[in-house]
Parts: C-alpha cells; structure tokens; sequence
C-alpha cells in the first residue's frame, strides 16, 4: 500500500521539486494538491491529480489522505496543519515562518489528535548531519572557524544555517577567545564576525550555489566537515524520509535531527 | 594532585613527543620512564627524571605511579602492561601489533584487578571523529567514496585509516554498487580500489603528511568529512585525555570513540 | 554597433543556453536561429526572431549576419561552417566531433576567405586556465596526481579534461614514476590509473556535477589547481568572449587557450 | 665541476635548512659558512665546514666562493652582498627588510661587477605560482575573494602573502565591488577585509601552518588556485633553481618570478 500524499503549494520552489519527488517515489502516491490560485500546472493535468484551491475542500472530497506536505506560507501554512491534524492527517512541514505561539499550537494539537507532525526549518540531511557532527566536534576541538559560501546575490552576511550552526557548537563549547592574544587586524575585518570566540567568514561569488565548511583546530591536525548544495533536490531525501516517519509518529517532532538515527 | 606518570618508549617518534606533552601539562607529573637501552636522553637530565631499563626495577623504585604510559612495541609492551596492572597501575596503551590472546590476556588482568586500562590503535582524536561521523552519515548516503593522501615514501595503498573507515561504514551500510551501470574505465584503475561498492582513491605526492577525505553524495548536495594531520602532536591530545579518563576507570577499553562522549 | 548574430542549434543543452545569453549581452543582437527542424521555440516567438531550417536560405534572408555560433553536430556544423566562411561570415564553433581533414579544411576556408574563425573543444574559461597553469606548474613540481569528479551517471573514467590536461602537463614534465619505489596496492587500483607516471582518480557520485584538482607536490609543499563546473553557463563566457574575439580575426584559430592572454 | 657554495645564517630556521640543502645537492658544494657568534654548529663540525664570523676573512680564506647564500638580516647582510659582489661573488639572498635604498645598490653593485645577483621575498616556488597565475585568472574573472590560514600564534591578518596577491591582482583587474548591492553584514566583519572589492578572510587554528587559496567566480564556474606550505623545506626548491640560474647571470633580478619560466 503506497502512502496517500497532498501537497500544499505546489507552485514553488520547493513545492515543484516535492510534486516530481512524490510521482517517482514507488511507496507514495500523489493524489492532490492545494494551491492558492486557480491556474493549471502542467504536470498536474499530465498526471491527472486534482488541484483544490481549499484544503477543507481537498480534505472533503480526498477523505482518505495520509500525509499533507505543507510548502506554502506560514499564514495559509498554519490554517492547512490545524485541519489537517484535527482530521487526524498526519503532516511535513518545510513551510518556516511560524511565531512560538503557532509552533505550539501545532505541537497541541498533533499531541491532542494522536496525529504524528514534523515540522522541519532545513531538510537537506547533509546540512543538518554537518551541524550535529559539528555539535560534536567542538566537545573536543574548542577551536573553530566557519567558512560558508553563497552566490553573490545573497544579501545577509553570514548565513543562517552559519548562524545556527555556532548556537549548536555554544551548546558544548565553553566561551574562549582564539587566535593570538595580540593578534592584529591590519585590515578591518580581515578575522571575520565573531560570535563567542568563533570566527565566521562569509564568501560570495558567482559560481557558488549554498556551501559550508566547519574547520576544527587541534596540535597538528584540522578537522573539516563540508556541506556543498548545488540545487533544491538536496531537499527531498529530507522530505521523503519525513513522510516515511511521520507514519510511525503520534505526536509532534521539531528538527529533522530529531527523526534521524546519529549515533 | 597530579597524576604519576611512568612512559615506556620515551625515545621513539610518539614517546618523544608524549614525554614533552606529559612535562607540559600542569596536572601531570612525569616520575619516570623505562627505555630498552642505556643511553643518555637529553630532555630526562634537564628535567632529573629516572630512566629504568626494566619496568619491574621501575615499580619497585617507585612505587606509587598512578598511569603507564606504553609506546613500546607488542613484545615488551605486552611484559609491562602485564605487570602494570597485576600491581594496579592503570595504563594508556598506544603500542600496536598485538595478538588476539594478547589482547584477550590485557581485557582479563585488567578485569580481574580492576585496574582501568585503556588500549586504542589510534589516538587522533579528529581521525577517530572523522571515522564515527562516517559511519553515522552513511546510514543516510549510501553514496560514498574514500580519497587519503599521504607523503610520497608511504608504502602501501589505501591506507591503513581509509580501510578501519570503510569496515566502520560497511556496518551500518547495505553493500551496493555505485556509479553507471555501464561504468567504463578506459584506463585501468581510474576508479580506485572498491570494497562492497566504496571505491577508495589513494594519492602519494611530497608535501603531503596524512589526510583523508570522506565523501558522501546525494541528489544535488555532498558531504565531506576531512581529517588533516601533519605531525605525531595531533596523538597527544588523545593520549592526555585517555590519561584523564583512565583515572575513572576500573576495567578495560579497546579504541579511543569508547571513551569519547559522541552524542 | 552591435554585433548580428545567428545561432545553429538553439534547441540543444548548449544552444539554448547560447541563445540566453545573446539576448541578455548588450553588445550582440541575435537575428536568426538555424534549425534541424520545424517547430516552435518559445525564446524565438517571444523576440521576434527567425528561425531556419537551412542555413542557405538563413544566408539569403539575412545578408548581413556577422557571426555563426555554431552548437550543432559534425555533420551538419561542417556545412554550415563552410558555407559562412565562403560568404565571409565569422564563425565561432563549440560543435565538437570533426575529423582532422574536415578541420584542415575549416582552417583553408578561413584563411582563404580571410575571416576569422575560432573552434575551440571547451569554452570553459576556468577550465582551459587550470590546464593551462597545469602545464606551467608542471615545469617545476613533476609530482602530480589528478582528481576528477562528475555525477554519478558519467560513463567513461577519466574525463576527457583529465586526459587532456595529462596531454598537456606531459609537453613539459619528463617521464618518471611517482610514489615509493616498492609501493604495494593491497587492493587493485587503490593508487589510480597512470600515465606516464601520473596519477589520475575518477570520483562519481551524486551530487557532483563537473569537477577537477590538479595536485603538485614538493618538499614541504603542494600546489593545487581546482576548477569546479556546476551547469552549462560556465560556457557562455568563453562564447561571448570568442565572439568579440573573432570580430578582429582573419584567420583560424584552434582551442581557447589561442586567443586568451596567459601572459 | 660542482658548485661552490657559502652559506651566511647557518644557525636560523631558513639557514639551517639550507645547510641540508646544499649538503644532500650533489652539483652543490658547501665550503664555508658565516655565522654572527662563535659557537660550535655540530653539523658544521661532522662535515668539516669551517665557520667565519666576518664574510671579510670568509672571503680571504676562500678565494674561489662561487655564490654567496644570504640568509641573515637586512643590515649584515647588506654588507655581506656588497663586498660579495665587488668581489664578483654571485649572491642568493633570502634575507628581508632592506630599504629602497639598499636595494637599489645592490642592483648597481651587482650590475657595474657584472655578477649575477637573485634577490627574493619568497622563495616556495608554489607560493609564487600561486601568485602568478591569480593575476592571470583576474583578467578573466573579475569576482575574486581569498582565504588565507595560518596557525593560532600568527599575529597580523591578512598575511602578507595574501596582501601581495591582492596588489598583483589590481595590476590586471578593473576595481568593483562584488556581491550583492545591497549586502548586508547582520555580524561586523563576516565579509571579510576589503581592498579595491577584493575580499580577504583570514582564519587562525592550530593545525594550521601557512595555506592560502584565491578562489575566482564566474557563472557556472569557480576556479581556485591554492597553496599548502608545511614547513620551511618549501623554500629549499626555490634556492636551489635560483643557486642554478644565478651562475647563468651577470645582472640583478628581484623576485623569483622573474627567474621561472611562466609560459
């Protein structure tokens, strides 16, 4: 028995790479989606699923449905995980956006419904296992660097997965400052931005698409863990191993890191 | 108060470096070292620390070591671990080539007394890391493949590390082979070396140490876990921390990641 | 002025991406397409541009073309060629698979027609650079390995680059072996395929798209020269470039590295 | 015929290693060396080397010096070089710091002797390659950032490799800014030093030694040319060609570029 799946928003970025997933995935079938405007999408029409412009529409003439994967906006986001789990269908959730008060709404009632929900800011596994690895690391090695890499149309400076990367490591790592005692910027900013001792370095250039390096110092060694994204289908491994989880769940999970076997 | 130390092997490649490491940290005390030959050693007069020839003369000279650290080779270092640990001294073992019933023999002297005991192939913590973190990404990326590099005297190919690396990731990792189906190497050995699907790439160049890369590839991203060492320091701080985990221990541990909190 | 272009094969991986950038490039105006066959292509109905099936019946529609980029195949690329160069218009060709007479007398029609006309078998920019410091860095470091990565469905090991960049690096390297004399492979092929002594190592997995290092070993220190290709538009500079470079051509001139100044 | 070699700093880092160099070079020969103290250099005592305080009686005692290895500080080896080239005496110097002016009588000196004088910063010949051919890869690819590594104890940032690479770079690049426009730094410094839009990011482990990489972006495409310098055996190479090259001289030339063969 193949997993019955909505997809909600199936227009974007995300969305059009998780229709293409699902269709070729064996164990899933795709039986509709939701989408925000009334326009045809062609390899919807090529495969014959139907497109609802409600969820409560979708959910009443798709009574049957497994698991909603939800890749819109927070607003319409929320409204489609509320019903959906009151309706007992279990969720992934890649939509971001969402207040605390929104995450324990959902967290309430995916506990109250039984209804197993994931809700996940980054589903590239990759990313996800360089940041635990580098939780990791830092128990050992205090001294670390974080060089990421973006194409040059990025406009914040560092990155968020950077971002989030040093409050993993500031988990397990007691505060120090690194480098020379005396060191000495003849260039303004040549050491990078410094959060609690780390340094970051932010690198933009055409050519690059989302990569990032953790560099970890010891006496006569270096260890590096290195995430390199070139494209949106670094997403789906994520997604598809969601769903295949959430089947197992009863109640809400948050972090993809949370439904991954790390040790 | 310190910890007593006594190395055996204070004149090799890692005894050297372990001695200065041991007169370095401040809660360590070096009360004595046991060498094969009568020979002056610079760095034991300077510091007024005995030399013995023989590791029962050592015991009973100086009766309160608190940790062996063995640096020998299996032969003798098997005669001092024995006798270290029938008199409850605890011991850092970092001598190679034992046999099977010598290991057997060490697990149950150090049992029967309860006497830590800690014996581990390889004490760069970054290369034990790189190995766990590869065992652990591979549950999620079948896809993998090994490039080591080593200075251009090293004699066999792959390495010793890249071999432990693949056996650690053929534990959690279905055999499969990787690449095109209809894979042609128009040169032969293009592709490497291959063991159960993994293929190992070896490179031997001047300017290089001991270094290895492992990559994980998925649909549109990858995952690279690199270790770097460029001289035998990047042993010590293994060595230090087994000497302070030992301290804990009142039975035996094969390999350093058992005493790493890896979580 | 601008420069009037035509493309031949606009529907191709390369040719569509050609005809991206002719639009986009300020400096070139695209007047017509040449086609295998009779069937619309959205670009062209959208700017208005023609679209041929014969490229005497282009020729004669529009007299005034300045330069043919050629991205079709040998066959019909060899006609089109040989007729723009008799009508003394410039050409630039990417289309590969010529045989040596059929390049002879590429180069006789130019030179006798006095138009400018550069083939060139790769218009990676970065690419043709690696090769080109690859063969300079050769003359001084001849401890050399290759290590090259592409997708997981490439079929052939070692890519074309890294043939042709051993080409090249042996032009100045005298033969010799690498690596210790009595080096063992304890599993066949750890050490790569070899020419002439060096090294080269073909990496395939998911995730990679086209990619390459060029190692230089020596005393203390190695020199790498890496070049990373993540689509198609990594070509397009070197089209533009040789565009504006033909427009000053009387002659023929073979591969990238002829009309780039290395100096 | 071998080459008769005087070595003037035997004792410091670089010396030291150029005392092996010459030593183990069979078309060289070391037959003296100038030391600024008397006091005993053993492998100057195995091999039956006589040391001179003063290069004066250095010279005196052996008449037929053919190329002077420099490698003190700037004011005794200003004077060194002086009276070695008035003596036509070819000189090697390694030694940094002179004044403009010194440097420009040198130049005089050696030119009216007629000797052949090499004088360089930098003696690792990848580091200059590297150099090198960054100017050449910024005609093409105007979008450039470096990184540079050093160990943890390195004072200044950037290093002043990655200061002279920048310099060569704006000898060929027309200054922009890269990057988004309106890129936004959310921490101070995460874009690294600027200079000309050029960015520099430096980063300082332990583990680290000297590496510097220049990475160029274009669309589709990166190219990175990168250096990895372990230890001071780097710079022997260097000394060595430049030893062989300077017999061959009658003038002076500054920087080891110009002695290679970069085309």
């Amino acid at each position: 028995m193949s997993i019955k799946i909505v997809i909600a928003g199936p227009r974007g970025r995300m969305g059009s790479e998780a229709v293409s997933m699902v269709l070729e995935e064996p164990s899933f079938s795709l039986i509709g989606c939701v989408d925000r405007i009334v326009s045809p999408i062609s390899i919807m029409e090529e495969n014959h699923i139907p497109v609802f412009t409600s969820f409560e529409e979708c959910l009443y003439t798709l009574p049957d449905v497994d698991v909603l994967i939800d890749l819109t906006v927070a607003e319409s986001g929320f409204n489609h995980i509320m019903m959906a789990l009151e309706h007992k269908v279990r969720c992934v959730v890649g939509t971001t956006g969402f207040t605390s008060q929104q995450l324990n709404d959902i967290q309430d009632t995916a506990v109250k419904n039984q209804t197993g929900c994931i809700v996940a800011p980054n589903f590239a596994i990759g990313a996800v296992l360089m940041m635990h690895f580098s939780k990791v690391a830092a128990k050992f090695f205090p001294d670390v660097e974080i060089i990421e890499k973006h194409h040059a149309q990025k406009i914040d400076a560092p990155s968020g997965t950077a971002l989030k990367t040093v409050e993993m490591i500031k988990e397990v790592r007691k505060s120090r400052d690194q480098g020379h005692i005396y060191e000495l910027e003849t260039m303004i900013g040549a050491r990078g931005a410094t959060d609690d001792g780390v340094h970051i370095h932010s690198v933009r250039l055409p050519g690059h698409v989302a990569h990032q390096e953790v560099i970890f110092g010891g006496d006569g060694q270096t260890l590096t863990i290195k995430h390199d994204s070139i494209n949106r289908k670094s997403f789906m491994e994520g997604i598809k191993l969601s769903v295949k989880q959430v089947m197992q769940l009863n109640d809400y999970v948050y972090g993809l890191d949370n439904i991954l076997d790390l040790t």
